[in-house]
């Protein structure tokens, strides 16, 4: 078993992440080391500049991950600041700024960034496309869950198992990619 | 005359400022030189973060400012994210999370970072306290003046000129702490 670490204070992620990797022989790790992301346009700059300063301070092998929801009627919004946009206004913000909008669509996007020693990281996209519901729907996962509907399936993330979501979702996608490239490495 | 560079893109910002500190001997030129701008809970982690990037590029004195406003019943939204909330759901968003809410309280806020080279950044707040108006009010400033009523004022922030909105602003007040500053200084 190969032990990697993941630099994050979220533990749905940290368990949606072990279920994927632990079949390639990776144990997860979480470690909640805390790192500053910057304000930027995309979530592929948080996590460089995000990876950068945690190998600055952490020796390992590690991987961080940034996510976020871009709504097309709202411009992208909530985009790279979901998880604020989710502490203040929340989802009844969200369902609230989309009343009567026709425009439901929205893509869940997620990078995460894998990082030896003494390396460039290595940055690894992927993205989930869908609707936002009309309502909060089921309790599972964290976030936007409830209200994200993945295109080909007729419930939310908020009412998927971990390993329902993995099949469909923005992480689930970026994390295939990663375990290629493991494999591959390897 | 002394001179002051106001690193920022925002021209509204340069002409407050200017009008502020011009009666005190201070020419404020603007050099829209850019730099990281740090996902923080107050706009002084920002201003701190962003004043040592631009000392490392840049060797004269200059000032920059961050700016926020700060819905009560949004929990503070959108706080520091106000550049980029604007630039996607905007002012109509805002007044649609706002129907037919009874507390319409916010504070907007500016911290300056007064640099000069190899010293420390002055820090330096302001706030203006006001409400959230029903809808928009005229077409003078930027950002969420047209709808922010200081408390005091019987208009909007949009519909007073540059003057008139630097006698109860934010960076206003901010700009008054500073000259008094600047003043003991010399």
């Amino acid at each position: 078993m190969k032990k990697i670490f993941f630099i994050t204070g979220n533990k749905g992620k940290v368990q949606e992440t072990t279920r994927k990797l632990l079949p390639l022989g990776y144990t997860v790790m979480q470690k909640d080391l805390g790192y500053p992301e910057v304000q930027a346009d995309t979530l592929e700059e948080v996590a460089v500049w995000g990876a950068s300063h945690v190998q600055q301070r952490f020796d390992g092998c590690f991987i961080i991950e940034d996510a976020g929801l871009f709504i097309d009627a709202l411009q992208g919004f909530p985009g790279v600041y979901s998880k604020y946009v989710f502490l203040t206004i929340g989802l009844e913000g969200i369902l609230r700024l989309l009343e009567k909008v026709e425009n439901r669509k929205a893509v869940f996007k997620s990078v995460y960034a894998y990082c030896e020693p003494g390396k460039k990281p290595l940055i690894v996209p992927g993205e989930c496309e869908g609707t936002i519901s009309t309502k909060k729907q089921g309790n599972h996962g964290f976030g936007y869950d409830p209200i994200f509907l993945p295109v080909g399936a007729e419930k939310t993330f908020g009412e998927m198992t971990v390993e329902e979501k993995n099949l469909y979702s923005h992480r689930g996608k970026a994390l295939e990619k990663l375990t290629v490239m493991l494999r591959e490495k390897d």
